[in-house]
């Protein structure tokens, strides 16, 4: 019998934060909860410690066993927006390491890979996807959907990494 | 008599974070403390970790009133670099909006008028007038230096900044 692990998933942003958990036993995941931080457009300071608070609560609350984050997509044309992204994500990456749970990222392009079997997908085609695997019939906001998918494409993937020798990333304490 | 306010100045990096801590009271500043959180340069999240707790212990332990943070440079043609300070930034602005205390950001430009008048100074001229201004005999780290001459800058125009009005930004609890 495969042994179960509850994933976070997490799609760090400054204004919504977006987050998944699954239970993965082997080639079955099952929907346990998803949601999404709503920051708000405010000053930068409060927003941010609303990231490591609510996800700190959100690990404290779910207790997952590994987490995924997404790779931040740099755009290399636009700076500004990868200071603001990159600040968003130190916030999330905080209340990971905080918790001392182990954590995994992937880039966008795996992401699509896993979930819909192309690295171009349309981000519909992915939502699309989040849902049909997890067997979710209500709405999803986009940011959960992104969450759930990051979670799952850890979920296919960690089986492998475990296999070849990939560790994951250590817990901190 | 002008009342005296503890002001404490950071200069956030991925793998070294400068912190300086100054006492001001009109026109005289007093040194309070200063040093360098070393972070090493192994995986991120162990040591963003290292910047949000380290950062709230010096908080806690040397209880400034006020604290005064340099925004990140930003290089149009390096978003990933961007993206990494945004991370260690992140992870400070938790820290400082964690602590409740209000906080201030200037430009490098902002600090070496303040501090060199000259907003294109040399940084070893920057180092020099923050020694001189503090009186300091003992050898001063860069990132120490530069966290004193925010904290110095913000010394310097938070009298006019309460005079015409602008507000610091509130605190966060």
């Amino acid at each position: 019998m495969a042994t179960t692990v509850r994933i976070l998933g997490i799609d760090p942003g400054s204004r919504k934060t977006g987050y998944g958990i699954i239970e993965s036993s082997g080639h079955r995941n099952v929907h346990v909860a998803n949601g999404c931080l709503s920051l708000g457009d405010g000053e930068l300071a409060p927003r941010l410690l609303k990231i490591l608070r609510g996800l700190s609560e959100i690990i404290e609350e779910y207790a997952p066993e590994e987490v995924a984050i997404e790779e931040t997509f740099v755009n290399r044309a636009n700076a500004a927006s990868a200071l603001v992204l990159g600040q968003a994500r130190g916030a999330a990456i905080c209340a990971i390491a905080g918790s001392g749970v182990p954590m995994a990222e992937y880039a966008a392009a795996q992401v699509k890979v896993a979930i819909a079997g192309n690295g171009r997908a349309e981000k519909q085609q992915v939502q699309h996807m989040v849902k049909v695997l997890l067997n979710l019939q209500d709405k999803l906001s986009p940011d959960a959907s992104d969450a759930l998918a990051v979670a799952l494409t850890h979920a296919h993937v960690r089986g492998t990494r475990v296999k070849t020798g990939i560790a994951l990333s250590k817990a901190w304490g």
